[in-house]
Formats: C-alpha cells, sequence, structure tokens
C-alpha cells in the first residue's frame, strides 16, 4: 500500500483491480489500486452523486484539505448526498503512483512510473465508479489540478456526469504555468539526494523539494496576500517573517510528499489541454453542452482570470463566477464559505 | 582579481584602497577594489556625470547588457556625457565580493562575505567618484537593484546627485520578492554541490544556481509575455518551448556568475528599505527633495506598479512614467528605446 508515511485517513477505502491501465502517453500499469474516501448514503436511484476532484498535493480525504465545505446546507452535504473523493492516479495517498510497487520488478516504480495525464487520472476514476455501480454523477468539483480533472470528465464522460464545476484552472495549461512546474523541478532535481529519482525512503531529495514547495507557495497567493500576512516583519534574527513562512511550508510538505509523485503530477498538469486531439480549442470549449459553472480566482497569478474568461466566452451553457478576495490562487481553500455557498446553488439549480 | 570566468571587458577599470570599508549590518573588509567603466569625457567643470546602476547579474559593462542606452542623443550619448557604471560591491564582475580574496585568511571569501546592504553599495561607489574627483552627477539611473541604489543615493548623497531615474524598483523590497529571492536561494542550498558555500570554482551548485535563475527568469516576465512566445508549443521529444527556454537561460546563468554572489546580494535586496533608521517610510519619502523620475513597468509582476505609484505619491518632486509593453520586469531590457527616450527627456529637462 502506498500511502506516504501513513498521511491518510483509517477510513479510507480500496478498489484494485488486476485488469491493466494503459495510460495516455503509452506506459501500462499491470494493476491499479485506487484510495478513495466516501461521505453519506447512495441513494436508490443511485443519483446522489457528488465528485470532488483533489489539487496537486490533495488526497481522498477532503473532509481534511477542505474541511469547510462539509456541513448541512453546505456543498458536501451528507444528509442528502452521496459524495466521493478518490486519490488521482499517480499520488502518493493510497492510489498506484510512483511509491507503489511495480509488478514486474518487486520494487516501487519510482521515477519508471510511466508519464500520465489528467485522463488517465479521470479514466482511473471512472473505473472506480463503475465498480461502485455507479453512472451517474450529479456534479463534478475540484479547483486547480481537480478543476482540470472536473473539465476532462466533461468531454470523457458527458454521459455521466450532469454538471461541472471546476475552480481556478484553464482548459489547458499555459507556457506561465508550464515554466513555473519545471523550474520547480528542477530544485528537485538539484537536490543532492535525487539520485534520478532513485532515492530512499529514508533520505528523499527533501531540501530540493521544499525548495519547490517554496517556489509553488508564492504562486499559489498573491503581492498583497504576502504583504498583508508578512511585510518587512523579522521572525528571529535576521530572518524575515516571509522567509520563515515558507520554510514551514517547505518542511510541511516534505514530511507528507514524495518527490517522484511531484514531479509526474506537475508533468500531468503541464500536458493538460482540452484540445489534445479533438481540434481547434475554442471549437472544442464550443462543443461542451453540459451546465459548467467556472469559479475564477480574481487575484490568481498561476491561472490568471483570462483563462477562465475565455473558457465561459467559449462554453455555451456556462456562467462565470469571480472570488474576489485577494489570497490568490489558493482562495479556494481560504474563501472555503463562499465557495461551499457557490456550490451549493449550483447544485441546487 | 574576481571577474567570474573572465566575463568582464577588457576595458574595465579599477579602483583600489587599502582603506578599510566598514559594511553597514557591522562586517569589515580590508581593502576594497571596484571595477568600473566609464564612456566619454568628463568636461572641465565636471558636471556632466551619469551614473548608471546595474541590476542583480548585471556588471560594469553597461554597453553591453543595455546597450540600446548608449547613442548619440539617447540615454547615454558620450558626445556630450561623461557616463559611469560600476559593479557593485558583493558581485563577481572585478569588485570585492564572495570570489576575492580574504587578505585576513588569504583563500576567498566564499560564505563568508560579510552581508552587506544597498547604502553599502552606494558608499563603495561614492568612494569610486570621489577618486575620480568628482562631487556632481548630474543623473543616477538603473533598474531593479540598480533602481535600489539610485534610491539609497538619493538618501545618503542628495549633495552630490542632482536627480534620480529608478526604474522597476520599490522603496522597500516587500515580503513577495522576499519570498521569491529565499525560494531561490533555497533552490541553491539544495544542490549537492552547494556545501554550505564552500564549493571549488571547477564544481559550483550548478542545478541549484540554475534552477533559482529559472525561477527567477519567471518573475522577471509576465503570463502574457510566456504566452505569447511559447504557448504550448513543443521544442523536441515531449519539451516544452518554455521549458527549453528557461534551461538555457539556468544554463546561461551558471556560465557567468556565482552562487555566493547571488545569495549575498539576493539579501542585499531583501534587506533594502528606505526607511531603516530613517523614521516612519511615508515621512523619509516626502522628505526627499530631488527631483525623481520614476518608471513603473506596467506589467511588472515582481516589483508591482502599485509600489511605483505609492513612491511617486509621496516624493513631492516625482513624475511617474509607465511602460505599457506586456514584457513583466525585463521590459526595461527589451523596450530600451522607449527607455532611452524617456532617460533622454528627463536629462533634458
Amino acid at each position: 500500500m502506498n500511502a506516504y508515511k501513513g498521511h491518510i485517513s483509517d477510513k479510507t477505502k480500496f478498489f484494485e483491480t488486476d485488469e491493466p491501465f494503459i495510460c495516455e502517453l503509452g506506459g501500462t500499469l499491470p494493476s491499479l489500486c485506487i484510495a478513495y474516501r466516501t461521505w453519506g448514503n447512495l441513494n436508490e436511484r443511485r443519483d446522489n452523486v457528488v465528485l470532488i476532484c483533489h489539487a496537486l498535493t490533495g488526497s481522498a480525504d477532503a473532509d481534511g484539505w477542505w474541511d469547510g465545505m462539509f456541513s448541512k446546507g453546505g456543498a458536501f452535504d451528507e444528509t442528502s448526498d452521496f459524495i466521493i473523493c478518490s486519490n488521482v492516479l499517480g499520488s502518493c495517498y493510497g492510489t498506484t503512483g510512483p511509491l507503489s510497487a511495480n509488478p514486474l520488478t518487486g520494487r516501487h516504480y519510482g521515477p519508471d512510473f510511466p508519464p500520465i495525464t489528467i485522463r488517465d487520472m479521470v479514466h482511473a476514476q471512472r473505473r472506480l465508479l463503475a465498480s461502485l455501480g455507479i453512472d451517474k454523477v450529479k456534479l463534478a468539483v475540484g479547483a486547480s489540478l481537480g478543476g482540470m480533472q472536473v473539465l476532462e470528465w466533461g468531454f470523457l464522460y458527458p454521459e455521466v456526469v450532469d454538471a461541472l464545476m471546476p475552480m481556478g484552472a484553464s482548459g489547458r495549461h499555459s507556457a506561465w504555468c508550464i515554466a513555473q512546474s519545471e523550474a520547480q523541478r528542477q530544485a528537485i532535481y538539484a537536490d543532492r539526494d535525487w539520485n534520478f529519482g532513485w532515492y530512499s525512503e529514508d533520505l528523499p531529495p527533501a531540501k530540493g523539494l521544499a525548495a519547490a514547495r517554496m517556489m509553488a507557495m508564492c504562486t499559489y497567493r498573491s503581492f498583497e496576500n504576502f504583504q498583508t500576512r508578512f511585510g518587512r516583519e523579522i521572525q528571529k534574527g535576521s530572518t524575515f517573517k516571509a522567509e520563515s513562512y515558507l520554510h514551514h511550508q517547505g518542511r510541511k510538505l516534505v514530511e507528507r510528499f514524495d518527490a517522484n509523485t511531484y514531479v509526474i503530477l506537475t508533468k500531468a498538469m503541464d500536458n493538460h489541454d482540452l484540445a489534445r486531439g479533438r481540434g481547434v480549442y475554442e471549437e472544442v470549449l464550443a462543443s461542451m453542452k453540459l451546465p459548467v459553472e467556472i469559479l475564477s480566482i480574481y487575484s490568481d497569478v498561476l491561472y490568471p482570470r483570462e483563462e477562465q474568461e475565455e473558457l465561459a466566452r467559449y462554453m455555451p451553457n456556462s456562467r462565470l463566477l469571480y472570488l474576489h478576495e485577494p489570497y490568490g490562487h489558493d482562495a479556494f481553500l481560504i474563501d472555503v464559505e463562499t465557495v461551499s455557498r457557490m456550490v451549493r446553488e449550483f447544485l441546487d439549480r
């Protein structure tokens, strides 16, 4: 079982299959395990399913990383809905990923884990739902990498999913996002303990991964957010509070996340492109008939609002909402009360 | 002589003194060498001096990194002005810095180089000018770290400098900038060859420094600039053009710049605060009586325009100009024709 240093809830369930999983870019996984959580009960008509797709370093434990969203009358209401969240393919919280044993070698996959795409993640989730006898999802919702999965759900399984709510995401990864990802990966590769991905569990490329996370944290927040929280205040000695905050964020991620996983998942994000193999980008967007509620984070410097405005402009059955607080990309995790209300209102329509 | 792998012009001159240099934060340099270049001739009244202050990885060779600015009728006109640019204290292009020999140990300073500030850089430049018999500078001009020096010139030596033109700079380094700097330094520290700064010349922390530069390049440009230039185009294999561009930028910097120097200079930038020891920030700005032409780069994500607008709001004898092209922070190096004209117009008034 592949759960990074035990960082998953004991309520996690596992779907396992020996049916090979053929990845979009050519690799094959001989078997597949998907870690997932559920809340509430599936009703008789099996039509009360809400699917949560998580972001880069998330897990199936949506009631942990998105806890404010779970409440009666809120976004995720287990008194009325059956809510599912599964750990994405390639991650390190229970689903098959670089930390899993490679049946062909007996060793963990590590850097040999095949390159995957957002579409692979969605196909894996579809298998899980099928195993649970679910053929209808009333809403797929998620932010960032989660939002990319939500959009791909709409194109890959429009007969399954009734409505989409992507947040702080784009229809294709921009050059800007690709560049940020690559700079972060290069920090990992620079680490003395990286060893081309063949590091030992006891000696991971901690400094490189921490540096990558520190960079990422800058892109997840905003100038104003940093300024308001830290300004030029000193934490201790000659260390600025802004630095201490980053060090803390770096350490926290290193304790709970695997470096190969970080590389695999950021590359999957870089490959994100709704138009890949489907035609001209704008026409692909225009072909989406499902209702799509697009949440744009006004202060997002990573997936700027122009990207969600473009989605909304071309998707005929879409509506654009904004989160106006100046938190940056992470607003979906911070301004939870507003986000929860927006999801509930969309579910109720 | 401290010139990283010979990357300086053979026209470089050197000012050397054995008078100790006491740094603002407490360190002492037993001797000082300043590399500088000049263009044109000092007139009899010694009042035709234009001082160029360079940015983080710049050198005294302003006719190289800012070449479009040098022309008859342009910003730097050697037919009328005497133009000086010196390599900043702590750098690796000829001026005393971490690559210089520490007279106390015989070894190079490396990570033992004392922490320095923007004010130290300006005091060192003042010594150079004094050695040249110059007591009047008609304009100090520079961008980014150069702009910070320009502002400090106005506060430290208002009797010497007649006018200031800072570009793409702030009056104090923001939490956002501090965070970006620190994430970059952490990438250097993660490198297997960093060795707490005691790396050998033949085996520098190249990957870490390259990763730092890649991060920095993202902050020097803009979403739109990356998107327009690279989009989702593939360079070769599965490498995006945006990635190739960063790799190229990383390699280029590693060939020409020293990692300890990168650390020392970014820390000096983080310490930048016009108000340090002078009082309340807004009141300090308001006390500046010199004419200040503030150039703001509209698309700058690192030193956003709000920072220059704040400078202009409080500095009584200031004027705010914008560069409107969407290049991001680096616009001062790209939109040179406009910048050159703006400098010339200010000089002529």
